[in-house]
């Protein structure tokens, strides 16, 4: 059981102007970015830095950060916005708060496929998609090689098997014992390490973030809330319900009601 | 929620004698393979037709298909076998009953990822490895292009939607009402269609080998009977063993001792 590891969310090719990001202003952007642009320039903030970004280069913007972006005259972009499927690359792309920059010129072999952006989303197994997909992953392993997770963290590595392990089990939602086990420690110390590397969650409230972050995509593609809560491993929708509204701080009805509208 | 297509399981690169595929014979080769031959080259029975490989090329040689392997001289052959890890992506390669050929020349963007194959397997989530992935997707990608399942089988294309719903959520065996509304079929109808797409099987039944698949993954990798009971699905150790005896005959704990031996 393997996973794609990002989620390519939303993307498109645009012909931006002066209004580009002017109503949004300053915000903390959740998802990462990548800007492939043809023709003109823009400028984005990413946390303390701001980024001048120029045509005839694609850019790695990483996300959860503050950002603002800004355009003085125009820029013609390919653009993606995706989020990490697995904890391991989230974990990787946190850490990666710089931008990485590729000159078009080196991703000339890709150019038929970034231009399938002017499609997305393409349908699931078809062509184009899979190249989508190859290309993202081509991408990473650049970003990877750049900046090898083992190098400045030991801590990770002891992590890393327990955190793998969670990418895969977390509709299971398996205890701390095994969890800890997967990482040679004890649960008491495992439950420690891991809220110093994932600041603000547990191992469980971080699967349950996931598990619900799955719910939302359900009821966003018309599944039924007992759907849904099966699905994600609940036997019991109001279970379900209960952590629904503690990760997104709704009821999955109003959510649903928020997406169809 | 989104797979990574194929599981690559085994490869490398080797020279080949005469000696190549002689204590075999004709067998049913159950997994496809990719070879890339740098030097040399040798014969491939795959169905009731005989192909030669040659260096200088590329070829991907669909599996479940009567198999027998020949060499006259030698060959020098980068080599990968591999298996769908998708419904969807199984039933495709299926269909899929001859070999395709890539000039070399052709890939040789791809000459520094294919020349990984030395070092198989690599490290989970190392670039390496996304890059043997990349290279994976771009390749089925042809393969999908040159002959879109679309084209031919009205049938499939009404399978679909439960075919990806069921590589989503076999782990928690929805019931057949459910997927028969995925395919927008009455739950008789949708069995009966499913038997006749995939001879040997029940919608059923090919969950319930995709769950033991995964046991017998899990088991090699040293998880315990109870554990990897839980992981696929079963509460109960019991009716677990009875699934993995079905699907393999044999006991999940003579499987274990095979493994380790």
């Amino acid at each position: 059981m393997e996973w794609f590891p990002v989620k390519l969310l939303t993307g498109s090719f645009n012909r931006c102007g002066r209004d580009w990001g002017k109503n949004q202003g300053c915000f903390i952007n959740p998802f990462c970015r990548l800007y492939l642009i043809t023709k003109g320039g823009a400028h984005v903030l990413i946390g303390e830095r701001e980024h001048e970004l120029r045509s005839g280069n694609a850019y790695f913007l990483p996300g959860n950060l503050p950002s603002r972006n800004r355009c003085d005259d125009f820029m013609e972009v390919y653009w993606v916005h995706f989020a990490p499927q697995s904890l391991w690359l989230e974990y990787f792309l946190d850490r990666y708060k710089e931008v990485h920059v590729w000159p078009l010129d080196r991703l000339r072999f890709w150019k038929p496929v970034y231009s399938l952006l002017k499609e997305f989303p393409l349908p699931e197994n078809s062509p184009g998609n899979y190249r989508l997909q190859s290309f993202f992953l081509f991408l990473l392993s650049d970003l990877l090689e750049e900046k090898p997770p083992e190098d400045d963290t030991p801590l990770l590595l002891r992590l890393k098997n327990a955190l793998l392990f969670m990418d895969r089990e977390y509709l299971r939602n398996p205890p701390l014992s095994v969890l800890a086990a997967k990482a040679g420690m004890a649960p008491n110390y495992f439950h420690r390490k891991f809220k110093e590397v994932f600041p603000g969650f547990t191992p469980h409230s971080y699967m349950e973030t996931k598990r619900m972050r799955d719910a939302k995509a359900l009821l966003a593609t018309g599944h039924s809330l007992k759907e849904t809560a099966e699905m994600t491993g609940y036997a019991n929708v109001f279970y379900f319900s209960r952590s629904f509204k503690k990760v997104f701080r709704k009821s999955p009805s109003q959510a649903r009601k928020e997406i169809n509208s």
